[in-house]
């Protein structure tokens, strides 16, 4: 993993970050990634080259199942197989780990947290309900053998084990065959800290970026694409692929107002020169687990949320640690070479830092 | 299976059904299913017994994915796992059979529907984008081994393979472990004719019932649950479980539009009695066949549609449907014992035309 | 007013009614009339006959600027004018009476409800925001000169000031010109009082009707309206109309359960023949008063509100009341000549309850 | 009215505008203002100062309400009073000119909307339905006399009679009192063309800016608002305000599309630094006027229309426009005193030039 934009000295915003600036500042997330990559050259398909996997965005440390959290999501533009957003709308919740993960993986990958949840969870299907898994996707088939479909049981289970409040970026996880702006992409995260009525909270982000044409990148205000663009090897589908772009916070919310929040990540993609191009799924889904709603009880709930007018802060800071978590995942991310010897190049960081430098007023 | 409502003498609505009276009286639709039954007694999680199946409605004879159906879905209770309405609410087309299923076996069968569709569609995923299976559920655990997934990838291609004009109907394919009513739910299909501007069009619809509580069952606005309230078996669950409602037709509608036909559905389910309890995933989805939207091709869509001023007999049409379907799903199905020797009796006919024609007004 | 169901013998659904059966039973709740009937005729575009009015439905007795009451909002089918939807979807609030009024009045209602709220309110536009006016409307062309909009800021006055406890139902106020099922239709409500988890909770609705074919009309299953299709006169325009329904409830419930429980006057509306034809909007406004939210202040919201797995009786309550309301407002609507000596027949109701008596199951 | 960004020679992105550079590059569209300024100094509620107005845009030529358009809206965040949408959504038609104002007229000026359509139609009403104004607005509390609602139905007229293709910009019509991050906001318009399979479109923006805090302006990449954080006058309610975003195409498109279309506006939002806020009305509406659907006659409908795949750089122009037409509109806009002898001042423009050339990589 190469250095993130504030280790090159680079910041995004106005608002501070949080101690690690990862969606784990928010208290009780861990991040946990399972990577798949074999073999190379040009594509068998059904055999490889792979280079995929898997990765786990837990909202809380407790039974997610039994102590669910507030959630909502936001389709900005829904070519995507998102899964469980329709009862995450109804119910206002999430009640298990997010995963992310390769498009056509996406249902074994379910099925797998599935299993997850009924190993954690006795009851589901017997004495209670059922359970409804969130995946989420983007298309790697630029790099790997997408029909191949080659995350399994033990790769979901491997990410889900290995999550914690520290973790990698870049081209790793779910983010392996990931490209953005035609440089390589993959997983980012960013978080900010905003202070409402006297006490604090954090909204952090956590991105797996797919999508975009070399010359809408823009970073901090300049066109890095643009002047890039001549850069290394260009990709040739240039307008496909996805952005899903996960938000958590420990502000106190209702779904309402985590829908709005959600509404806000694109105001950061829009920055970075995200166009929701026809072809790409930007999807959003923010939790918080400042509260959680168990799965029994009768008794009525006691919420304690905040208004909607001291939302102001927790927008900006939702927009900002998006943009920033979609830079670094370019930033972090290593060149890579895949399916059909495509090469990917990693973002050069040195050269984005002295066009974005360069362009400045001192 | 048992009689239908019309081999009865029972007539639903004021609109005359189509030839068969069933969802594939739209041309080029098929159904079929695959049913699972195993083992008795005492449930052993993960063992039995099997009550469950799968059942697929394939919407014209061509290939599915290169020549794409309008469609949209109307979420009237989101209780539910339906996988891929995302994206056909971003595009407006269904580009794969529709597959009913058990809950905790939704995303195995999604899987095997995408490798069908990779089978059928070697540029997946290599020289195109990816597939958007559409897959629906209820909840059969009251006989059916849910934690099991007893669902496999043959026998999603069995309904596949089987679909066919003519179908059985009742406790069959999806419908097999479904509970209804406190009787024995499952499959149900209807249709109508109607003939708008001189022209003649079909709506068909098919459902999968799996809700209601015993006294709220209405047939033909006579209160035959409550009627029947001490007959038979009770179950113990009263409020949960869903319906799954598919609408196909011919006539040559919008998303837009097929989305309002959809919403109409409830007003078919409302009228025996559908209460859209909290723990019921009371879903829809409208699609016509009338024409179809290449998958590849650059030119403009040639278009002729319905106006909305045209619509309701479609509207009428699509409650009707709806609702005889409902009724005959509970018609034709038949008694079922399973899980822990659970008896869900078949809603007995006999007495429930005897019922309804003593009620009515001559 | 002619008598309503209840006291013709006639009962509705499962659930008992609250001490009125009125919306009014939910504490707090007021309703005021103003009925506006002038000349008679031949129509002359706007001369008259006037056969319109206004209805104010105040959620609770405080100041509702300073003091709102969570809200939502579901549209069945949009044709409809209704203003106010947009705010209350992202704040969840209602913060002023909500009036029903003819279609063509609906802007100057709803800019002397502003005059209202702006009155009653001196910093409104000063030192604060503005006002979101909640006005829903029904077309009565048939009776009434729809083009004169003869509905002004008095008459608005009066229907606030009026507003109480009590108050009259069927061929007045809002309801004054409207028809329904081809009968007269108008202003209906009631009530239904519900226990959960040891506590009551009252849900009350209230209809504006101008919907509906003669030969829909359903009356606790019984095809009252094509038994009676050759009764009186019959309108011309039978698909047209709208349905305006309020739903109000001391459950405490947040915006996102609010909408779940405007979702099931659909239901109600279903039970009586309501088929959403084309031309009709059908659109429901759901509000608590069960706690409100304060205009200023910063500190966070302090709420307890009910489960989702508490809601079944109070969706079962809100498709019973206004099932129930939608009856009522027929029953106690008087026969009107109006617009082109138009006559639009009171429902008879004596012929109702004999149809709907022989008809049961003794 | 000053001079535009590109008379300044600023370019806003990468594709070429049409031949004004306005929304009336999409022909047929006409924009008319009527512009209320009077009195100054202290408030003295409902009477003064006065900055105030209306602005009308036009879709088409002809007959509006017999010759409607295709439409779509887009909410993203609904503090917003905009009159329309419910029916604009269902039927997916625009059917009256688009009208702007200030917040607390907006059902006056939808009102003699009305008047204006009937007058144009002597059927509505009479022997067909009603109509469904669109009218939108913002609040200009900070310069002008909110309360005393000036706008009066000579205004409207006033602004529908002027529609021309030509028409100033900045603080004029619903602009005149308008405050954006800070500076002086009002009416902005720029328009893109593109090519798709061999034949030009043209995507027109006009937008009504009232929204945003100064540090948040970025204009081309440069933090503009930021630099000029100590320039002149500043506004004290910085998170206030709203944007109304409209858009014009030529392009052949559905009512699903054109919600797409509508959704990119919030791209070029982003661009500029919109946030966003909570007290902000962020609204798009989207029509085509490519194709009219009529009012009367009962025959299919005929539509040639763009695939999905086709729209990439429509969204990208409907992005690019709307940044645009948001700078022209502080570049355009005059420095304005009122109420309360308020000052905003226009935004520098030498200055903003000189900012962004400097920040420029040569």
């Amino acid at each position: 993993m190469r250095p993130r934009a504030r280790e090159l000295g680079l910041e995004v915003g106005m608002i501070s970050p949080g101690k690690r600036n990862t969606i784990s500042d928010v208290k009780g997330v861990r991040v946990g990634h399972c990577t798949i990559v074999r073999g190379e050259g040009k594509l068998i398909p059904g055999k490889g080259p792979v280079r995929t996997g898997v990765t786990a965005v837990i909202p809380h440390a407790g039974n997610i199942y039994k102590e669910k959290v507030p959630a909502a999501s936001f389709v900005m533009n829904g070519y995507g197989k998102s899964l469980g957003l329709v009862q995450v709308e109804e119910f206002g919740v999430l009640e298990t780990p997010i995963l992310l993960t390769s498009t056509l993986c996406t249902w074994k990958v379910a099925d797998a947290l599935v299993q997850y949840m009924l190993d954690e969870n006795e009851d589901i299907g017997v004495t209670t309900g059922s359970v409804n898994p969130v995946v989420m996707e983007c298309n790697d088939s630029y790099l790997n053998d997408l029909r191949g479909r080659h995350v399994e049981e033990k790769h979901v289970m491997e990410a889900l084990r290995k999550a914690s409040e520290t973790f990698e970026m870049g081209s790793i996880g779910a983010g392996t065959g990931m490209v953005a702006f035609e440089f390589k992409g993959g997983i980012g995260t960013s978080s900010r800290v905003v202070e409402i009525e006297g006490e604090e909270f954090i909204v952090g982000s956590l991105v797996l970026t797919n999508f975009g044409r070399r010359e809408d990148l823009t970073i901090n205000g300049v066109p890095v694409g643009l002047l890039l663009k001549d850069y290394g090897h260009r990709k040739s589908r240039k307008t496909k692929g996805s952005i899903i772009m996960l938000l958590a916070t420990d502000a106190p919310l209702t779904h309402r107002q985590l829908k709005r929040l959600a509404k806000r990540a694109i105001l950061g993609l829009a920055r970075t020169g995200g166009k929701s191009y026809n072809g790409s799924g930007d999807i959003v889904l923010a939790f918080s687990n400042s509260y959680t709603i168990s799965h029994y009880g009768r008794e009525k709930l006691k919420l304690e949320v905040l208004r909607d007018s001291s939302l102001n802060k927790l927008f900006a800071a939702a927009a900002e640690a998006t943009e920033e978590a979609i830079i670094d995942s370019l930033l972090t991310a290593e060149t890579m070479i895949g399916r059909d010897n495509h090469v990917v190049d990693a973002l050069p960081a040195e050269k984005v830092i002295e066009l974005v430098k360069s362009s400045s007023i001192s």
